[in-house]
């Protein structure tokens, strides 16, 4: 390709919007610019990229012997109401009325739509396990889109979703799928952790998320360095450390406390530690109202607390309904909890030592509290807590060790919510019909792209690994004349003629502005032909990666190519 | 491939709603699967199909130099005020509305985007001319989405759109789409007619259809066999008989036609041909009301008449409307119309013969009228009439012959539209600032598709072209027993090893079966390695689109390579 009749719209000035490194460069080398909010327009450059990581996905999904599929982005509403999940999805789905007022999704996922695909094409046992996926654009309607594409309003998505008769096939499935994508990202040049994460509303009996460990990261890993467990803050058990035990006053009986509604406060005038205090946290949603009792140091976990009821939807009571069902904020103890609340204990509780807890009423609390014996309410028990740094492994003990990480990747075990829910069936071995189970396995294509520029930029802009370069080499040439035109010209020809993937910079400008465009976009090899070639037959060959120039007398055509292909060998091998 | 492992659901019945081949062809040999009214889902040899046509169009558009993108689908309301197409566009285009009330289209076309996009990226004459493409899906709330993926509401288009500093260079362009349109058609095996057309609401000055002759098609093309000259008949102009004169009586009187309305009733009451009246057509849009006059033997073009008034909108006035504004249905003439409407004559109508026409009052026509001497209000002349089959050619005089055509591509030249509603200019050549011409030039792919099938079927099922196949080669093999199966996977794997693109059936079927299948989904060249085999080492190939069986002796490999390859390049050869 010839930059001249290509788009190379480099920029030097960062956009104004663009708070992370991926974002800056996308705009900057000319890969994307902005449509509006959460949408952009891929240019050539950017749009190559994309389409490596596509067929990278597609590779890897097809030696594993998926079907890919290509399905309605519009999809009816009637497909969500037999989910159930119409009313679930929220505002975060688009939602567009056709002439006659049907009603559809802009699809977001795709379960409904291809579990009513598969339902009539699925008869048999023979017919299964089956893996359908698609590449193809997906909506979400987020409040806040942001940091470019790696959090977007439209954008492409490959996913999958596998159908099985048992639970062992969908396992030997979800592991195959757990290494097309270890593949598909170490191929990509990412660096990829799976952790165990929450399956929020796709239902479901495990999943996990493949992370890229990244300071710009939305999520926050657990991970411990001994065992290798692995997971999303959201989902990691919290693990009560063996030596813990309360270290407040035994005795019991109430202690003044005015004004002091904070955990911080109230440890501090009684001289006891946050982890010998007991807080409370009042959460609903549409049908039921409950409080949360925690260790005083530790947070809810949200993700957890909705897993273990049930619930769909969770919120915090405002402090005046609090009040208006007789409680007073700040100073709930667990025994002044009416009967228009549910109860529920943190296992990080021990119930039977003796904590600082709220008195249920106006600036008091009560020490030596010993839940256990206290509590005259039904209670639940569950882990809720957040686990945090350095708390307990769950497997081993050894202390987590705390990552932001960014998702790229999630795999699913869904069961059978949506089988069920379509009533998809077919005959077994023993000509019984039975309900199916069901995986679903997704990638972000383009948050694959900004993510690989997170982890792949320097002062100068964007390496790609080699694998998804919009072009694997540039060549550029400064050359004045016929003469020193058409030498040039047989530069490109022949590199292109023995296959190399070229982007041939012989635009009229300097080679200062050349060379900082081809290292801001990022091409991993650059074959220079300029002046120091007409003066005294020297070339160069530049390794943007590890910012490698190895200069060299031209002699002949096998001889560059054995440099180039040798380097570009070393840089593939790299990916394995 | 191996079939057991891919989805292959063939149907034996025609689907109940498919009333054109392609469509009942689609659905029985596995290829699409509908999701509702205007939506498919792409099974894998569907998809297989549409990448392929994507791919050469691809390949193609980029030969001309053209660049590919890929832009958002959902577009903000504001780029379609900018062009003033948000109220023009209709019901046919889907709205949605986001979570901040913000209204965007599903984009049916993306002149607005493109234009939005390129314009700070073009900068100087030198950034010219540029040809910007993308292959993407869009969308359309059709009124009645028919014939399968032919008319359907969600679909893939290749839309490319050019910006030149001049009408020359805008020329240029459209001669080179033209060209590689036709070239993008016959490579996937499809003859097309490229014919002149109706701009409609996209503006601009001319542009083209490509056209592919099927009795299902919905466009009528009038093509003239002498000179060349073709068109939708939406666009044709009608040219006058030069044998034609009035020879209705040219006494001037009137006289009574009691309950006679109709051109047909009228003449032969009065024992005139319809081509010595004329007729009236009221129509309006929201600001006029306008009466035309045409020969009673013709009918009223409202392309045509839009395209002349300029008018974005048409409907006919109601009769009620007429009867209130003082005129009597039925016998409207040219001089009994008041200022309350505009009129027009069509030129079809000689102003100085006689005709038969309305008296302007119930049940009276007056005989002998002449137009030129009698109408007293201003009137506009203009072609609007629509041309038939046998009228003469407006090239060269011969007649027309008329064909029904399904639009697979069409290409325009839009002018300035969208560049001086978007303000995109570019210093020229001097240095002074100008507002650029442009083109668009669309293909709909999954329309060809279905078009092929509709060239390509016979009571077996479809015919693909080689290029566009779901696969080359269908190997049938029937084996029994470990022995025999080790030997035709060694024919897979030989052909596969080879570089043949082979869809193996090896499934656990009957060779009928497995036979009809393979003539249903339309593989190219089957290959069949059975109980001949086994017997007395006779192989077979089959040509499908030439209905031609070939049995031989099996004498290696390399014999079978070349005879298969050599099929397989007479079959391209049948494409250039």
């Amino acid at each position: 390709m010839r930059a001249s009749k290509y788009l190379v719209p480099t920029e030097k000035e960062n956009p104004a919007d663009a708070v992370v490194a991926s974002h800056r460069l996308m705009i900057r080398a000319g890969l994307i610019r902005k449509s509006g909010s959460g949408f952009y327009f891929y240019l050539p450059l950017g749009l190559r990229v994309l389409k490596k990581i596509e067929n990278i996905v597609r590779e890897e999904m097809d030696s594993t012997g998926a079907l890919e599929f290509q399905l309605p982005i519009l999809t009816p509403s009637e497909f969500w109401e037999t989910s159930g999940r119409w009313n679930v999805m929220g505002a975060e789905m688009f939602r567009v009325k056709d002439r006659h007022d049907q009603w559809y999704a802009l699809g977001p996922t795709h379960e409904e739509s291809f579990s009513y695909l598969v339902k009539p094409l699925l008869k048999s046992y023979k017919d299964l396990p089956i893996n359908v996926y698609q590449i193809h654009t997906k909506f979400r309607d987020e409040i806040r889109p942001r940091f470019g594409v790696i959090r977007s309003r439209e954008f492409i998505m490959k996913d999958a979703y596998s159908f099985h008769l048992d639970e062992a096939s969908l396992d030997a499935t979800y592991q195959e799928m757990r290494s097309a994508y270890r593949k598909i990202f170490q191929r990509c040049g990412l660096k990829t952790i799976p952790v165990q994460a929450d399956s929020g509303s796709m239902g479901g009996s495990a999943s996990e998320e493949f992370m890229v460990v990244s300071s710009i990261g939305e999520e926050t890993l657990l991970l411990c360095g001994n065992c290798g467990y692995n997971s999303n803050s959201e989902k990691t058990p919290f693990v009560l450390d063996p030596s813990y035990s309360a270290q407040g006053p035994k005795e019991k009986k109430e202690v003044p406390t005015p004004n002091k509604k904070s955990i911080q406060e109230v440890s501090e005038l009684l001289g006891v530690r946050p982890q010998d205090t007991i807080k409370a946290v009042a959460v609903k949603n549409e049908k039921e109202s409950l409080i949360v009792f925690l260790r005083g140091d530790l947070e809810l976990n949200e993700h957890k607390l909705k897993s273990y009821l049930k619930w769909t939807d969770l919120e915090m009571i405002p402090e005046p309904e609090l009040k208006s069902k007789g409680l007073v904020p700040g100073f709930i103890g667990p025994s002044d909890v009416n009967s228009s609340f549910k109860l529920l204990l943190d296992s990080s509780i021990k119930k039977e030592e003796a904590y600082v807890v709220g008195a249920g009423k106006e600036d008091a609390h009560i020490q030596g509290y010993v839940p256990g014996s206290e509590i005259k309410m039904e209670y639940m028990v569950a882990d809720v807590a957040l686990a945090r740094e350095g708390d307990p492994c769950p497997t081993c003990g050894t202390s987590l060790k705390a990552e932001k990480g960014i998702e790229v990747g999630h795999i699913f075990k869904l069961g059978d919510k949506y089988t069920k829910a379509f009533q998809i069936q077919v005959l077994d071995q023993q000509g019984k019909a039975k309900i199916l189970t069901m995986g679903c396995y997704g990638i972000g294509v383009n948050r694959t792209m900004a993510t690989v520029i997170e982890q792949c930029n320097d002062d100068k802009g964007i390496y790609w690994p080699i694998s998804i370069a919009p072009f694997e080499i540039s060549l550029v040439t400064l050359a004045k004349g016929a003469e020193q035109e058409a030498k040039v010209l047989e530069f490109y020809e022949n590199l292109k003629n023995e296959g190399f993937e070229v982007f041939w910079d012989e635009r009229d400008l300097g080679p200062g502005f050349k060379f900082k465009d081809s290292e801001l976009v990022g091409f991993p090899i650059r074959i220079t032909v300029g002046k120091k070639f007409f003066e005294s037959g020297e070339i160069s060959i530049y390794d943007r990666k590890h910012d490698k120039d190895e200069s060299f007398t031209f002699s002949g055509f096998d001889d560059l190519h054995t440099r180039v292909e040798n380097l570009r060998q070393e840089l593939y091998q790299e990916l394995l």
